[in-house]
């Protein structure tokens, strides 16, 4: 089973790859060009070039599911937000329908069916997790979409949270997503579920199961 | 057989207005506040007032089907583009599935099921209405979506072509549009159908049917 990880030179898809690597499970991380190559060679973690603002659909040879964890980042407009957080994970949706892919497991964020209620800066971006949300729950292909709370940068604390009111931290860390994703990648039975993270007291397996 | 029209104070969206009031076809403008309604009321045009960019499922009581026709425009940034011609029309979409109505009636854009090949300025736009289409086909209403080229503010000519090949113009009215519109309306069989729209030598009855 190998996982297509789009976004993996991302801030969560970088500890995502660590980790599954360190864990033999097999993945291929989608990166952009050949400068971002050398960390991932590094860690002998295999690599396929593509860009997710242009054709990919060579990058899901020879895997079974796929990770969407591509943002557009906090530095690039909603321009960008349209085309990559919005257009490039419903391309993606559609190439893993198509394939007849196992799994699609989206990084998408809490509240994301409710982007009207999110502060006004934050509902443009909210809007298109939604789309591309709700495209992929139509799509063929079964998925597991994780909807974590405020992200942060400190170390994994392994402790989880389902509701903000469950989480006194009222964020969840980068690396504790990574450890969500590894937990779902290994749980092959999660399909068509929806879960949100933020971190507290409960373990990955008894939350997301 | 009521229509909520929704970007009824746009450019073809008054001239769709003016249109269906004169062919006695039944219709509710859905308008942002009061300050747009003179226009409206002089015409005998029955209003809602609903704002797009928050809730605006009353504006559906009492319709049958909904013509989704609003556009953020050129003067606002991609923001407005997710807000508005993404989630708008998704919204538009699932409180119409929600309600069983009878046809959603999309004015989308030539070629949106490929927006990277839009020239890239565009592509942000093209994605949304991409997004936005790709919604509706998935949804339960029944759907229509118009997908006019190039749009101008000429005189309607009454003569339509489905292919850019078959338009000297390579462009169509909006004018034009509206009358397609109106055609849509009158021709309740019509569902879950796709048509491109540029001016022509044909008659909108030869090529929309």
């Amino acid at each position: 089973m190998t996982t297509l990880v789009i976004g993996a030179n991302g801030q969560i898809g970088k500890q995502f790859c660590e980790l599954a690597q360190q864990a033999g499970e097999p993945i291929k991380a989608m990166i952009r060009d050949e400068s971002q190559a050398e960390w991932f060679s590094e860690r002998q973690i295999p690599i396929i070039v593509a860009d997710l603002e242009g054709e990919f659909e060579h990058a899901f040879e020879d895997c079974d599911q796929v990770i969407f964890t591509a943002g557009s980042g906090p530095h690039t407009g909603p321009d960008k937000t349209l085309i990559i957080d919005l257009y490039g994970a419903i391309r993606a949706a559609d190439i893993a329908s198509e394939k007849g892919l196992d799994r699609y497991i989206m990084v998408s964020a809490i509240r994301a069916e409710h982007p009207l209620e999110a502060p006004e800066k934050m509902r443009p971006y909210m809007a298109a997790k939604f789309a591309a949300d709700s495209h992929l729950r139509f799509a063929k292909v079964p998925h597991v979409i994780l909807k974590p709370g405020p992200l942060t940068n400190e170390k994994a604390t392994h402790g989880f949270a389902g509701t903000m009111e469950a989480s006194p931290e009222q964020s969840i860390t980068r690396a504790d997503v990574a450890h969500a994703l590894l937990h779902v990648v290994k749980t092959p039975t999660l399909k068509d579920r929806e879960f949100t993270l933020l971190n507290g007291k409960e373990r990955i397996s008894d939350l997301v199961r």
